[in-house]
């Protein structure tokens, strides 16, 4: 039995913790399973439970490119079926079943369940999963999925109705989108069950779609022909068309920590960061990552998060919303993690179309730049850390801790990490953004070099 | 009639806005009293109103050296007396004095009335004033204060209780600080008054005391010799010694501004800065002078206040104890208003002994660093904006737009604006902070220079 979680982004729900190149799955805030004293991220803690239940080693994540490094900093050595570029899940699910079969030797027979990579869950949810596995394998089940027996109406959850019954599982009736509150009790009355997005299915099932798209079994074929495959949901393109559905129920703990207040539920510390709060704060939570203090007086069921991107204070039953209300921010992400480093922009000031930004870039020991220019600003690097190559107009240029390198508009260059490489970049010129770069080649061995 | 205003530091009742380098008095945030579209400082607001009862001719202002730079950008040219450094009201006041008889000619049997620079009030307090002079001026009294009359038992005000009555005025009988809330009920039954902190006197009765330490009444000998006069406050070594003191009681609109929740009621607006409420936010005031947003969401009651120095969240009716909470933080400022120019420290990252600092700093044109050494430092300038000259071990050096230049430890340096400059200064070195200085010489004819 295989394992595949897919790592989606987490958009907006949890800003401005998440945004759209740092996944709420990576945040460490809550405690770990096995050591209460020790803080872990979601995934950390998904992995850890799969270990328990003895299903890690068939596990594979499926993310997109720029979470790989993330992935292996928390997790070490874990397969991961990587995204060319965000397509929806149902590439993402055929991709996935491709690795398996191609990198892992898996066969058509073998089945595999489907799973979020952010479920808060307990040890029981693994073995509900082996129970799918079993109705996958044992019975005419093409697909199965798992439903959570409701503790409530709630209104944040989708629905699956059960149909007629067998023993330890049903077949699926119909699904229901969120409802509201008076549609969840009618639902409940029914029967129905929490979504909990997992789905298990014998591989072949799955993969023998791909012909139909030009497509065969092969990971390293449909990774370079990623869009040929439609950008749809699961969900809409295989599971709402699907006869023969099951749904096994699974009646232990499971949330989905999508909001804040879902969130400090679970967290292992009611403040995290440089945080002063006084006696009179009372179900208060404070996640502080900027390096100066916050202070919280007299605030009840308040949820306070400073992060480089913003600062959210907000009343706990108000804070589900605050995707909707920040959608009209369109800034520039100020903390970006990515596949060969870090980026923080740590100033942006402008006056008229003058534009300055200084920014501090970490690049990972062995990672290169795209050998690129800009149109409209100049760049003058400071060295704060370690030692790389610069190449600047096809001459090599060695960057030491405390040498300043100018960069002027057009002059094309590239940098490699010699080892980890810390600079602060300020950039002078004209309102463009990450919008002004023009990459000639990402290929570090294709820069001309001259004087190496 | 002269008035002097003493502009006081406001140390830390309004964290983060105020600190040591930063005061109260001159952030924007009241709306002008004959232009409600507009917003002013304290300091402006007041002398607004000293021009519409026609005071502000014969107005001074004492005030530390950091501030007056603050105070002609806010006020155009106004007349200061400056504090070499601060030595408490007693000093503060006679240095004022001296500047009214040797700067202005002000006589020894002209009346003077000191007041403090932020009071929030309206255009009757500024009639009592003339009435307090009139006092001075025809009666036997030494010394008259304006007393407010309460509107609530307050515990936030000195209270002065009076005795003798006469038409106009009464004798002080004594002096009762911040009480209890039993104590202000009992205070205001014996119609004693909230202590504006006003006094007003004839300027040869206080300007005889300066012999006592050896001076005599010339501004620019108490200014040499300003630690001759003792650090002590002018209540404590004059009001509290006066047989003849009468107060002067003021019936209208008086308020301290010195506590975040006295001061929202009073804003020009609920919220200024980068920052998005919803629908569920009442009662709620927002400052952001940071350049990411501030979302609040379903707060009452609340305060938020983010600045370079922090992030202030609370419940308005427990905010007024924030000194308390913030004297802890020992964080260098970071954002500090100098005599020539301003420092923003935008990134402070350590790592072991090893300090990385992130600087952004304005000189006004015309205006000179001392010429000095740093003993655990490296610094990397890079220029944003304007023209300086460098001086560097003696050697002359423009800097301009684009450019950049190493300091080395111990190198000797000083640099002077040609327009106003603007450049990041990165600090690579030891944990040292801003003590790791050692001033050479504040006098830029002294600083020796060659190749110019």
């Amino acid at each position: 039995m295989y394992i595949v979680l897919l790592s989606g982004g987490s958009g907006k729900r949890l800003w401005p913790l998440s945004n759209d190149l740092r996944s709420k799955q990576y945040i460490k805030f809550l405690s770990r399973e096995n050591d209460s004293s020790s803080v872990c991220s979601m995934v950390q803690r998904v992995m850890d439970q799969l270990q328990t239940a003895q299903l890690s080693q068939t596990t594979i994540i499926c993310a997109s490119a720029g979470q790989v490094e993330m992935l292996r900093s928390q997790l070490g050595n874990v397969n991961i079926a990587i995204e060319p570029d965000r397509r929806d899940t149902f590439p993402a699910v055929m991709l996935s079943c491709a690795y398996l079969a191609s990198k892992l030797g898996a066969s058509p027979e073998d089945v595999v369940c489907i799973l979020p990579v952010d479920p808060y869950t307990e040890g029981s949810y693994f073995t509900t999963l082996k129970q799918l596995a079993h109705v996958v394998e044992h019975t005419e089940t093409e697909i199965a999925l798992m439903g959570a027996v409701p503790t409530c109406p709630s209104t944040k959850y989708g629905y699956i109705v059960p149909g007629a019954g067998h023993k330890g599982y049903r077949k699926v009736n119909c699904f229901k989108e969120k409802p509201d509150m008076r549609y969840a009790q009618a639902l409940i009355k029914q029967n129905a069950l929490w979504n909990c997005g997992v789905s298990c299915f014998k591989i072949g099932n799955i993969l023998n779609r791909l012909s139909a798209y030009g497509l065969t079994p092969d990971y390293d074929l449909i990774y370079q022909h990623y869009d040929m495959l439609p950008k749809i949901s699961f969900d809409y393109e295989v599971l709402e068309k699907a006869d023969n559905l099951s749904v096994v129920p699974f009646n232990g703990l499971w949330k989905d920590l999508g909001s804040w207040s879902a969130l400090c539920e679970e967290m292992h510390d009611i403040a995290s960061g440089y945080v002063l709060m006084d006696k009179g704060c009372r179900d208060t939570h404070v996640i502080n990552e900027l390096n100066i203090p916050v202070v919280s007086m007299g605030l009840k069921d308040a949820v306070i998060v400073a992060s480089f991107d913003g600062i959210l204070v907000a009343d706990k039953d108000a804070c589900d919303n605050v995707k909707n209300i920040v959608q009209d921010i369109h800034l520039q992400p100020m903390y970006e993690e990515r596949r060969w480093g870090t980026i923080k922009t740590i100033d942006v000031s402008q006056s008229g179309e003058k534009q300055t930004v200084i920014r501090k870039i970490t690049i990972f020991q062995g990672m290169n730049s795209s050998y690129h220019y800009h149109n409209n600003r100049d760049e003058i690097w400071t060295v704060t850390q370690g030692r790389a190559e610069l190449i600047i107009e096809g001459s090599s240029l060695l960057l030491e801790m405390g040498g300043a390198v100018s960069i002027k508009r057009g002059q094309k260059h590239a940098v490699k990490a010699l080892e980890e490489f810390e600079y602060v970049e300020i950039h002078l010129g004209e309102t463009a953004g990450d919008q002004d770069i023009n990459r000639l080649t990402f290929d570090w061995d294709a820069v001309p070099k001259t004087m190496l």
